[in-house]
């Protein structure tokens, strides 16, 4: 069996150190290197680090892939903040390293980005299709960001063909009652105690519904995508925006 | 067993004919008599009916009940439309015929009837609750009145245990995303093709959640209701309002 | 637009019925021919079918088969009991009629063929995988053939990944509380009143489950997916088996 | 408002971590003392105690209940193993100390407490119900102690309705489909990576389905029951047996 030297950057964070756990559980991989704010990033390179995952912040994510990159570690990311001009200069720095590969993913947790394929898949077929999204009520934004991102895939799904306005009498409504329109898909927030993050999709055509749901149990929900991530990128080399592209669905 | 001599008034409507269906078929009735537009109320009288179940219109509906409670027929009415004023004539007439009763429900599907009084139960015990429901695209109104209704339910709930405010730490929030507010609950609306009428209710406290769903599969959901309502009625003299109260929670 | 002349073989079966009013209320769709125990065949070419639907029965449906390929008559059919041999002798006949296409499905609903084809794509992800089905208590079959169905493409899924048993540390169970195993994924039946056809999928791995989930609310539901294969069969020339392989997943 | 001193037996074990924790957060409680294997028992009369929470074991906790009842501290307990012996025990001490109250419950989950109320309330009105309950595969027995409770109390609901058997034409089964009769109610248990502790219960008749369906979703969802416990015990001296009795239903 293969095993996987794997650097882990941002290990003592929350995030961090649930990838260190996930990794060191893993049969297949070794964690070889952890970095945190102070260690000097030549370890990943003494150690013989094969691929490295960065959750850390955007003031320190550039660095990171640029010493990664140059000395042809993979990097699978999970860092928010890539502008238009930042993947373009992460693309310069693999065209310089062929072989490498990077993956930054906006959600590693892959019952939500399996809703979001599937939604998109389905959405042509049903004349109808809601979002709701449910979440603990600490959360700053409604709707989430997953539940945006999967509308408006189900709406490019409605676009492609050609299905029109969705069917909708109602003539008296009470203010928010019907939800939000995200690119004409209505989409329900939800704020509950005890919860963590869940989504739910409902499409309906006549006589019958198609209901897909994820629901995110605690903050370990991403590493199993990560670890997969960490398994597939010597396979992708050059840059992937997106888990879905891994799991050739 | 008790045998039920059962009328029914507007048996030609939709609902009336599955009223008709269900009185049929029920082991402990017997249909005696049918009434539609021309037909005279009197056939109730010669047919010896004990109960009618009024399914008709406002125009009409004040007539029946007179004419019923007059000649000692107890009355279960769905038909809509019960003013203050309606109701202080029905008292009224109910005085004079200390025996009869009548039961008015704006509900007869006891899974609806359940998941209101179960909700109010809940509420106390949960900082975090809120209603969504989901009908056919043909509804003309948003949220159901059966939402509305459940959610100044758990209102009173939360109230009474002195609950205050649900938390919600939404900073930014899509216009709609977080529901429409009534009386502090947010209610949701769903419109879906391939659905007939469908509530959940989620009540939320650390590290749970209570989820009561109540879903009418067809336009025969009233049924039961209605023949549970024909069996008790006899034990109910004067007004009820709400089948509720004949369920003995 | 294109205007599909449909006849509709079985047209007084209470399938046939629903098959018709969903011709004849489709824009795009005439209704040219509806076909029953004693009307002859060539009413189909008189009228100048070009796609027929077949829900009949086993006894019949080779004769409409043969009857309407050899007329260049394209056939959506979801009567049941194709045997091998059976199959054999429709490819046969098409074979001499190239430009033919005869569609076989076990399942119109969509969302029915929609969840057992996510949930083979989504198998390899997630360690468990089971199936609950929900039937009304008439059914005389449990589980259901859609759930069998759904339990073997995940199997199948599960075995290319190579990924092992499903976790399970049960020592003490009471007989029959795990399911019956369906190519080792637990199948649970539930039967219940007023519920219609329904089927659950839920997968889980670490910190997350993706749940997916059909519900057929009525009699009708199979109606999208027989419209859907009038209106592609022309490019499917030849024998295909499974509503799935129109749907360009 | 009234300040509930507690103490906390087993305050180091898991469970008891988290009791001390919700106690601590509580702005109407004072942790005084916290107790574990070698702690004396009699720091909780030196420190005040007024209420004392015991999640020990079955080989200790009824010495710590002797010497809490008999110093006149009221005990709400989670831990198990309480044969009818045990329990005459009890109440033979609180016969010399009736102002003390013991509350001894096998499940402090408000929510998984109300489902089971609601299901018994519910069970009189539907023909059938079914229970499914998930957990982690990491449990040994299936199904749940939770879900045979529900089963039964749902059962017993039905004898008191007369109701029967319920509806099923089943004729063909594969073996454990149908799922465990416990009372003649099916139960089925899913095992689920990524789950903790769930149970949904399922009742239908005429037209409509009534769903209550509890979430644990981690470890702490017992807190909320016991805080409760302490605010109430005061209220209910001698021997108390489920946190039901306390939730004034």
């Amino acid at each position: 069996m293969t095993t996987f030297k794997v650097g882990v950057i941002g290990a003592r964070g929350r995030v961090g150190q649930a990838v260190c756990a996930g990794v060191s559980e893993a049969a297949d991989m070794d964690l070889v290197a952890t970095i945190d704010r102070t260690d000097p990033l030549q370890n990943l390179v003494d150690q013989g680090a094969e691929v490295i995952v960065d959750f850390t912040n955007p003031n320190v994510v550039m660095d990171n892939l640029e010493f990664c990159i140059n000395h042809g570690i993979h990097c699978v990311v999970g860092t928010t903040g890539f502008t238009e001009d930042r993947i373009a200069q992460v693309k310069q720095w693999l065209e310089a390293n062929p072989g490498v590969g990077v993956l930054i993913a906006p959600n590693f947790a892959i019952s939500a980005v399996l809703t979001m394929h599937f939604s998109q898949l389905a959405a042509r077929f049903f004349e109808s299709a809601e979002v709701i999204e449910m979440h603990h009520p600490n959360k700053l934004d409604a709707p989430s960001g997953t539940a945006i991102h999967t509308a408006k895939a189900i709406a490019e799904g409605r676009r492609q063909a050609q299905l029109g306005a969705q069917p909708d009498a109602t003539e008296t409504a009470l203010d928010g009652s019907r939800g939000a329109l995200v690119d004409d898909i209505p989409v329900h927030a939800v704020r509950m105690q005890g919860t963590v993050a869940h989504e739910t999709v409902i499409f309906g055509t006549l006589g019958q519904t198609l209901t897909i749901r994820q629901d995110s149990y605690d903050r370990t929900s991403f590493v199993p995508g990560v670890l997969l991530g960490v398994r597939e990128i010597s396979q992708h080399s050059g840059l992937t925006i997106g888990l879905e592209n891994y799991l050739e669905l």
